[in-house]
């Protein structure tokens, strides 16, 4: 725990001492220096130090000596205040490992001096380039220092521009909800809405009705309530939600699905046999532990964060086959638990 | 977006040329080199030119050339499957930016091969050290590769070993939990102990008798009962807690108040007036909006990440006065919402 383990630890300097050559040979072995006439039995020796010392090449050194670093930075708005960024992250991670890259993460709580600040420390480590990434789905203005880069947004996008982005898919995720209600064969299907304007907002909408156009249920603005996106807006639509006649409802996300679940209880009311639900985001410690289970259509995170990491390196297009290069869609896939008959 | 960017950085030596000094000189400059004897025009004409140009200086160079870095790892288990780890990042991030350094973030998934590979990546780049980090609080044996740097284990601790750590405090945490009730004026109080064996299981515990015997009021085992400690396990524990003669009940964690809840509410007994609940984690999302909101104990995610790098740089000591040098308590401070009356 001291210090002295960084005075002790094993030099360039040991191992070439150790080897019996130049610290340069050393170098150029550990290196892979293309050109470098190194004789066989030297390159052994160099091998056989490093391994007995435990030499741990500089990676700084490395990234100094090529130009160029393993680094991709994550800028994220808010890890901690929620459970899905972190999935973002994972995905990230787990896709830069896969390509030679190592995630650098900076967490920015929204403070436009903490962005600036983590922008720039990723470009002074010389960053293959950034992710910048919001927790929930939304429109923003690219920060100008990221244009100093190769960047990608993840879970968020920039109106009116081609900056490249990585989104969920609103729409088809609110088709599949919606679809999901109607294979059961419901009719009269509400769909509670949020009263935050955003793309998850819109999207979904537009999702419901397509697929009630596609079945031939003709769109009834009665059944679409507007409540604020937890529990309480759950609770205190469902009465509603009753009266006007459902016998099934989409609620915008997991959290209204619980409020809900609680009203249909207080009254008496059994889910699915009285009443069918699907929910959105696939937020586990409530989704799966509701009871019922809830169904529900799961927010991509994990998929978005390695999508981002792809198309910043360029393996990935847009996707989307429009041609204008900005955002591609990633799928909501449905999640089938218990709350639809 | 393209690499053109890359290619167009500003470097040390378009710096050099617009102020019409060295790049020696540049360097000098911007690593504030004690002892170089630079003028004052020229110094200002340098730092002009980087204003002008917006010129970043490379932090690996300046690593490099100083033979440390900037970096403190943060080696993660799960950021990604629990909403808890994350907070344990924040906090770490806060601290490190405040002292000056930059978080380094990896999560393994508590797969060994990755954890092996992170702490390298880490070692590598030169880290001033590395928090070690589990999402939930657990005994672990040190990785081996660690102990070539400085490291604080953070939300884990190595049994029989001065091993750094910081960890929260469960017995405090299970006694505040049971003083809320005992303050309500309960006696008969029960505990929901989680069924899987944890510092957590046997420090809150340790509390919830430690609180009682203070108060007077006699053990009985019989208020004890063990369950799964989720939803399912708080919703299969109720029946048995009012059996017994309870009016108030400490959960273990608020996913097994949420349970317990639904089973209140089926066989129509009103929180907290039939029955008084506390919790344990604070887990926001639920804790906040069950009917009615829970009041529960949090634990101090974010303080332990602060703390962890407060340790590891020798900020602060164990700070619990035993002199064994080794695990840091956490407080888990109460939560006050309206489950108690």
């Amino acid at each position: 725990m001291s210090s002295e383990h960084a005075r002790q630890q094993v030099t360039m300097r040991d191992v070439a001492d150790a080897a019996g050559v130049s610290v340069a040979t050393v170098s150029h072995v550990v290196n892979n220096k293309k050109g470098a006439r190194i004789g066989q039995d030297a390159r052994q020796r160099v091998k056989d130090a490093i391994q007995e010392l435990g030499y741990r090449p500089n990676a700084m050194a490395k990234t100094l000596s090529s130009g160029s670093s393993n680094f991709i930075g994550l800028v994220a708005d808010a890890i901690a205040t929620t459970p899905f960024a972190g999935q973002i992250i994972h995905g990230a991670q787990d896709e830069a490992w896969k390509h030679g890259y190592v995630l650098l993460v900076a967490n920015t709580e929204s403070d436009p001096a903490a962005e600036e600040a983590a922008i720039a420390m990723m470009l002074e480590h010389q960053v293959r380039g950034i992710l910048y990434s919001t927790w929930f789905h939304r429109a923003i203005t690219v920060p100008p220092a990221l244009h100093e880069t190769d960047y990608v947004l993840v879970d968020c996008y920039e109106p009116h521009t081609r900056a490249p982005a990585v989104v969920p898919d609103e729409v088809q995720g609110g088709r599949t909800a919606t679809e999901l209600l109607l294979q059961a064969g419901h009719r009269r299907i509400a769909f509670i809405n949020t009263t935050s304007p955003s793309p998850a907002q819109e999207g979904r909408l537009a999702g419901y009705r397509s697929a009630l156009d596609a079945a031939g249920v003709a769109f009834d603005e009665q059944l679409v309530l507007y409540a604020p996106s937890e529990q309480e807006g759950g609770y205190a639509a469902l009465d509603t939600v009753l009266a006007r006649g459902a016998t099934a409802v989409f609620c915008h996300n997991d959290r209204m699905a619980m409020g809900l679940y609680d009203r249909a209880h207080e009254r008496g009311l059994a889910i699915p046999g009285d009443l069918a639900v699907v929910g959105f985001d696939n937020q586990e410690v409530i989704a799966a532990h509701l009871r019922p289970p809830l169904t529900t259509v799961a927010l991509p995170h994990y998929e978005l964060g390695a999508a981002g990491v792809r198309r910043l390196l360029g393996i990935d297009g847009d996707g989307d086959g429009d041609g204008d290069g900005a955002a591609s869609l990633i799928p909501c896939p449905p999640v089938l638990r218990a709350s639809i008959t």
